[in-house]
């Protein structure tokens, strides 16, 4: 029973998490130009399948769209963090010019999550499903490292 | 007697402080141009009386060789930091494009220094004794939340 409220819990997270990036996506639309478009045709460029990640080239710079969707999912997560403890998670990040690079988020004093970034230029998920329980994860163990440490998180 | 020789281990850290911003400062001396000149020398342009830094217009990016100073002057921070904890302090700085910025140490979990940038083109120092005062307090503010809170600092 106690198992299965916990996974009800993290669909629900999932779920919200998802939403949270379809409404950042929203947010930057200023001219309407995906107003008629469902979530699903916003999300579709999140998806990259085994195929679809061998074909993009790892030289050179990260495409900058791949990289604003990248930005856009930490900032999705920190939006979470701070729905859920009411304390803001700042995102900052560290990028070499070969896709190479290091995402953090900072909550006071607490670093709620650090990933190291690699082969950038390949930036997805093989579906919407993963991407929305990585997501969650991510808000999960920043929201548990804010409960274990509130007074760094506080600072 | 207690506080003079807590003025003696200030004076100490600031001294140390000048020592290993010199030794990151020779480091990057590959062609060995700096190889004659005292250590004075080389900390001169860090040095900015009121005057100078007024002269200094700050529109535009800052100027490459004064960010490389800033990042320096952080990096000898970590520096010691690890010299005096044993934990590595890493540094990562968001730059606007204004000359606006955070730059932050991290180590473990911990964020250990937090700084707001402003006006980072005239990036610079009164005189060596304030950089030094400035680093070694952070250098100690950090050290002492490293000790503060241990278990964060080794997540």
């Amino acid at each position: 029973m106690a198992q299965e409220s916990a996974d009800i819990a993290d669909v629900s997270v999932a779920d919200q998490f998802v939403k949270t990036l379809v409404l950042l996506f929203r947010a930057e639309d200023s001219y309407g130009a995906w107003e008629g478009k469902p979530d699903e045709a916003l999300l579709a460029p999140f998806v990259l399948d085994r195929e679809a990640r061998a074909a993009i080239p790892i030289i050179g710079d990260p495409d900058p769209d791949t990289l604003w969707r990248l930005e856009l999912f930490y900032k999705a997560v920190g939006l979470m963090v701070e729905k859920q403890t009411g304390l803001m998670a700042s995102p900052m990040m560290k990028m070499s010019h070969e896709g190479f690079g290091r995402m953090i988020l900072t909550t006071g004093r607490l670093v709620v999550v650090s990933k190291s970034l690699r082969d950038v230029h390949r930036f997805g998920f093989p579906t919407i499903g993963k991407l929305a329980a990585d997501g969650a994860k991510l808000v999960e163990d920043a929201v548990a490292l804010i409960r274990d440490y509130p007074d760094v998180a506080n600072l």
